[in-house]
């Protein structure tokens, strides 16, 4: 049985950190799948659609990653997908600390549902996705945190 | 003069967190008074008059446990009712950072208020309430949870 | 060439250990400029020409001291003031954990921009702004932690 | 039957921020036992005894206090003595953290045995007993952070 | 080639929370080797030898989990058993920021290898070796927290 | 007046963030003393006239920067030197919670003293000493973490 880790997130956007993430998990996992959660009741910085056909590019070769779309509870739609593993970066103490209660919660709704933690790298993870928007917002030069060109913001 | 705590929060929904944190208090207490905050800004996620319907329910037969609804500073609340002590669970420590600054706060407002700090049953605790709500929104069984029957959500 | 120090928030209020923060980095640097952030898509309590008014009125003497409204990124305004450094106040780990990736991204930004923290008075950092802005709204006396009258909110 | 509560440490030494405890637990309980444990394999500073007699001359005048040493285990000292209660203060994440397991240690020995936590007043538990220890030892004046006179040390 | 990881410590003892990890840890990977560190200064409160032959007895049946004793740096010993991912638990914020600098440590003398966090299962978790031996030396019962009859400690 | 700051620690061993840190600390101050405290009673790694010379290397061609050696308070010593600065590098949560009372202890021996913090360089900070000392002591390269060739050790 083949070993399918679920990677979620809002990838709001997708990072090198999260890239890292996805290729270490590739030497843990037989199948990695990158779940944009959609829906988040706050408002997207960039579509979620948009994210997922940047994140697919990166992929193009690598057939043991896709990238998809869901709604609803995350341990469901690994249930739904046969991933029996959640992968996710540890960046920093409060990372962790939001991180126990979610896995606690999904592993009640899936029990064999178990969640793997890598440490994100040093550098490829010192900056969020919340700052990597807010410079973008502001016009600078986020090609060092996002592994693909970001498009410009229709707002 | 009997001891009387005040148990404030948004309590959306009640946990059974919650209710061992109460039970507890009466060991300590003669009155705990479960109070609901009703000012935030924030959209309750069910509606405060049937949370404390809900909760009431629970101590039917305990007449040192009232529930009541309440607008404005929780210290001013508290003195309006003669509590002289907060009752706050504790989990973690972003929960201990969070109350830390709330309690020299309501210290400030009303000096003899004194905040006592119960560390929440392990098992108990280990899912708050911003996780029960997602887990219901989507259908999940949050009866471990949560100490009644959880009506659905008329959104 | 002078020591700028840009003290960049959103002071909403100003708060007397926002108060100590800045004398106290008037003893490292030869200036320091209070910066109040606009662009947050979140509502302000009082209006940031107000408190800009008011901090002012606080350094009337003190002509090292200048209150100054910005948008956007922070080090790009640190450049344009001729700032190379950030001054923060830290009080607490979680103030920590924020500040750290926002300075590296200012330093991406702006490679020439140390960030320097001072540890905020004990007594003076206790209250934050968010449980400032609670406690007047509710009517409760404030003067201990704000340096000037605090103008009622016109809401 | 009289709330007895058990309020254990090293006291090495006893500073104002520990009688702050003391005093405010006294609100909540009908008695405190300040509890000197004496088993740690780490060397004291002080004398446990003479930290003992110079604890009790503080409350010469408060029969609700007594001042004991012991040795084994908290939780079983605390059976012997009747106290249901450990108070504890708590000034700092870290001192959560390591409190927690120690909390669930003592319920395991003695499950009715009730930890209540305090909040450590600001000024008074900015200072620890280990950096108490070290200032005194190289002739630092103390006494704004330890509430009687304290001996030159013999080493 | 199979996926070996190495789950290190000094084991003093073993807990169920530890007892736990290896067993997921046996569906991430096809081999563990518990592997009891050795050159810690410290005086360890149970001998290493009899420590492994009990882990060793937990895993008579699974040919998967072997036992060894080892001295000098984890990644050498990970190296040099053909370990490629390290197995830790976590519980609580300082874990984390206690393994974070090992593992960049690690990582700098094998580059290859990955550390695997997973988190301890909450009730099993709840109490460390550190407050098991404390238990433990001064007669408690604590068969609820290790997995085989601890046996008494010779001094 | 010269603005002069003194860099206290342990320095066992000096590595490439503490250096990082005096660098940037050049930008600050006038004048930075690495001040090496030897009144641990725990065991050095390396001597601490070694360790002197070693920095003192470093800066042979930066009048602006001494290495010394002391005993006592860090407080006392600062104001034997002239320091009105004391220089620290923050890395982490634990670092901020570990500097917080050491800064209030300070600052009670001499008030005038102002502790200014930096943040650590990500990719300088991430291994500390303690963990350069367990590669070195079992022969693993560290040059990569220290600024000079660091000399076997005399045990």
């Amino acid at each position: 049985m083949p070993r399918i880790a679920l990677f979620p997130g809002s990838f709001d956007p997708f990072t090198t950190g999260h890239l890292d993430i996805v290729r270490r998990g590739l030497g843990l996992f037989d199948k990695v799948i990158v779940a944009i959660g959609t829906n988040s009741a706050k408002q997207r910085y960039l579509p979620a659609e948009q994210m997922q056909d940047l994140i697919a590019g990166l992929f193009a070769d690598e057939p043991r990653v896709s990238v998809q779309l869901y709604q609803g509870l995350t341990a469901e739609f690994a249930r739904a997908t046969g991933a029996r593993y959640l992968l996710r970066g540890l960046r920093t103490s409060p990372d962790f600390e939001y991180e126990k209660p979610i896995a606690y919660g999904n592993q009640h709704v899936f029990p064999e549902l178990e969640t793997v933690f890598l440490l994100t790298s040093l550098t490829l993870g010192a900056i969020s996705s919340t700052i990597i928007r807010d410079l973008h917002r502001f016009g600078a030069d986020v090609s060092a945190f996002v592994p693909f060109e970001l498009p410009p913001r229709v707002s």
